[in-house]
């Protein structure tokens, strides 16, 4: 994995960039569609593609449970696997550790779960998550970390980021240099902590001098503010070399993207573009929208009139109205596919404006936008 | 609506041709993917067009309920409606006349239902069907029928195709010769009936001459034998007009559609590619196969070698497996996918096995080869 930076924003943090792997590459700031089990709900790798994404997240904890890891190797790896034909990235098991709850015991050597699938017990190290992504051949692995919420006690806190550390290390050191390897800032709330967890991944070296290729921001978007996240963020950052990419974790709304991207994030995922697109919110430029709403069910316009993704481009509001009112699995995909478009569209307006070098005005514009129209959702 | 003849097989009663509509025409015998509620359960319109369909059937009793046929009026009829660049054909509220059961009240002027989405009373009547029909601007339209099980008691099935051939001609004499407009044979398993409706519908006209464009053959396929069926059709297609379309409602397997078509059937639709699809059974020319089964865990090939859908090209039947293990709503979308693609091949070969004179023979090795296959689901 190679990470180039084209163009550093001169009025704020924002870059523009590519990811160059095995698998292909993409241009930043990026934003990956969601794809756990090796799937982005409901729609065919070639409607990904046409959605404008380049790269996905999949999740190594559920594809090493099923169908597991050596039948994705067989099968020539995780993006042959699901006919995708660019890069991919995969989480670990830190958000299963958060997630999982009961059941889930952390210890030194690693995590034990009960599997979500049949309740089997099952344990997972540091070092098996970077065995495992290699028979996964996927191009970025996340590190195991030990995610808590960053509401919890700072006693409690402390303990998962420097246990997140030293797991770090342990990665690095069977990290064979091939493939990109990100450790996960961690820390809570608290900026001290973050910036002590960032600093700490961005000097380590392995046993044989491996670094990592990039870094992702962990334990956010789980309940912290706007403001308290746009703070880690601004303490976080100057402590990782500019020359490696950074990850924001799970997040988020258009409106937390653009901020970040401010900040000088390079990466995103976030699980709300397909969720919301099954539960029937679209995401448009002018905010979000309902389709339930029986406002929508005479209506001939498209879900959003700037939006030239195949939903848009032949259905209607109302017809996306009826597929949802009788419970049609159409319905959730044409959203879905609306909704990973409009992310893909923010992503390269994103981009643009920072290589024509009016990003921060763009996006300070878009934040009061965005915000109005988060108030009401039509 | 306009139908042609282009080739008659003079081995078999097999003919190939076009249907042309002012939505665009398809070529004959032709398969047409269900549509009831205007959506091909989880493809995009594209898909369906990627798949090589041409005509899509719908249903004007449910469009009729929801959303009503004045909303598609408005929004520019059913093909618009769905974003479907093609003809539509629809069915009546026949087959709903029969599935209701309790609270359906047939009577001379019309059936009562009790509406499936809000128990609320409704009435559909002959002449309001072909009135629905021209709001929805569908191509062809199907009468409104009486259908019964065949192998109810001889009264029953006379009282209903009685009166089927009484709707019938109210149907004309309402309709205005613009569109599509299709006589439905009744007459359960006794081939006297049958004859005596063939050849009533066809010499039937209305008020001011109108005539029927074509003929379904409907209360089929609900429960008679191969034998049985093929024995009605070979009484009823020598009365109709050979220049007339003639349409099997609601069948089959890909070797009943081959035993149809030898007998000069042109039309066909039927839930079996959507319905098995969504249930994890893919059509393929080795006969059928259920995903969920262990032996595909790890199997590379595709669904079927002989296909090259969008599901067929990129994805291992080892994938599709895991995606219906994990209940992924991709995987039903995928074999939907190949299973309709899989169908208009079937008809494609079809067409061009009657243009080159070869249908009969080759129908009679794949009547051979599939009823074999059907003996071992893999």
């Amino acid at each position: 994995m190679k990470f180039v930076v084209e163009r550093a924003d001169s009025h704020s943090g924002a870059r523009s960039g590519v990811i160059e792997t095995s698998h292909g590459s993409s241009d930043t700031p990026l934003f990956m569609p969601v794809a756990t089990r090796a799937t982005v709900k409901g729609l065919t790798a070639e409607q990904i593609r046409q959605c404008g994404a380049d790269m996905l997240l999949v999740n190594l904890f559920h594809l090493w449970l099923r169908p597991g890891e050596k039948v994705i190797k067989a099968l020539g790896g995780t993006a042959r696997f699901m006919g995708w034909a660019g890069p991919t990235l995969a989480d670990s098991g830190g958000y299963q550790i958060y997630s999982l709850g009961e059941g889930t015991v952390v210890r030194e050597e690693g995590a034990s779960f009960r599997s979500p699938y049949d309740g089997e017990k099952v344990f997972l190290s540091p070092e098996e998550v970077v065995r495992i992504s290699i028979d996964l051949d996927v191009d970025v692995t996340m590190v195991l970390d030990h995610l808590v919420a960053p509401l919890w006690s700072p006693e409690i806190v402390r303990e998962a980021f420097l246990r997140t550390l030293r797991w770090a290390r342990r990665s690095l050191d069977v990290s064979n240099g091939d493939r990109g390897l990100f450790g996960i800032v961690q820390g809570g709330l608290d900026p001290e902590s973050r910036a002590f967890c960032a600093s700490q991944l961005n000097d380590m070296e392995g046993n044989d001098g491996q670094r990592f290729s990039g870094f992702g921001i962990g334990g956010l978007g789980i309940g912290e503010s706007f403001e308290d996240r746009n703070a880690i963020l601004d303490v976080t950052l100057p402590c990782l070399d500019a020359d490696k990419p950074r990850y924001l974790m799970g997040i988020g709304y258009p409106e937390d993207i653009i901020s970040a991207v401010l900040r000088g994030i390079d990466m995103f995922d976030c699980v709300l573009p397909t969720r919301n697109g099954r539960n029937g919110t679209a995401f448009t430029w002018s905010g979000p929208l309902a389709i339930r709403n029986a406002c929508h069910a005479p209506d001939e316009s498209p879900l959003d009139p700037e939006c030239g993704c195949a939903a848009c481009r032949s259905c209607s509001r109302a017809y996306i109205h009826h597929l949802f009112r009788n419970k049609e699995m159409l319905g959730p995909v044409l959203i879905t596919l609306h909704n990973v478009s409009f992310y893909q569209d923010l992503m390269r307006v994103i981009r643009d404006q920072i290589r024509s070098g009016t990003y921060r005005e763009w996006a300070n514009d878009r934040l009061v936008s965005f915000s109005k129209a988060r108030g009401g959702t039509t």
